[in-house]
């Protein structure tokens, strides 16, 4: 398979870094899980504006889910949000969702997030 | 500078994964993302298994910070809390820490994980 390859260092100034929390009704955990799973593995294959959408959940309260998401820039957002990948987790998970918060976050060290990015082979 | 890399497929079983939520008073903010900044830069130049020490703030709140943490194991992670940068940031920040949580986190997808960092170049 071929990557979707990104020159980070050239874009920390236009990133667009935002750390969702979600919680999930439990009864379709499992289910949004594998959702989830699909649609985050898919959108960093696919997307090369998709830097990372990383997604966690909470070990002591796995309905929990955080999603660390870095996209180049707002426009390359606004194309995620409108992908046949993105739609289907959309749709298909609606019911699933509890609460969504959707929080904008920004580095307090851009150049941190680059040397992690490079030191991983 | 000779980074420390780390062959990170290899590892995902072993791995410790955190997202620490740390509100900070205001009035020392600046120093306080100063010596987060050394402290987290340092620790992913000189450790090894320090995977990724990630700071951000929310943009709406920035007294708020979220730092997103991957050890490649518990060893890791003890070896990096007896290390002289996490030292003095431990004992530096004290004052300026108004509430701590140390949210241990899992991946929903550890194949997702390791291809957004094959994926930056």
């Amino acid at each position: 398979m071929i990557l979707a390859h990104t020159n980070i260092s050239a874009q920390t100034k236009d990133m667009m870094i935002r750390l969702s929390e979600i919680e999930i009704d439990s009864s379709y955990l499992q289910e949004y899980n594998n959702i989830l799973q699909e649609e985050s593995r898919t959108s960093v294959q696919l997307e090369p504006g998709v830097i990372a959408i990383y997604p966690m959940y909470q070990k002591e309260n796995p309905t929990q889910i955080r999603i660390l998401e870095i996209y180049a820039n707002r426009k390359a957002y606004e194309s995620h949000l409108k992908t046949p990948h993105f739609q289907k987790y959309k749709t298909s998970t609606l019911k699933m969702v509890k609460s969504l918060k959707l929080v904008d976050m920004d580095n307090i060290d851009s150049q941190t997030m680059v040397e992690i990015f490079r030191k991983i082979k």
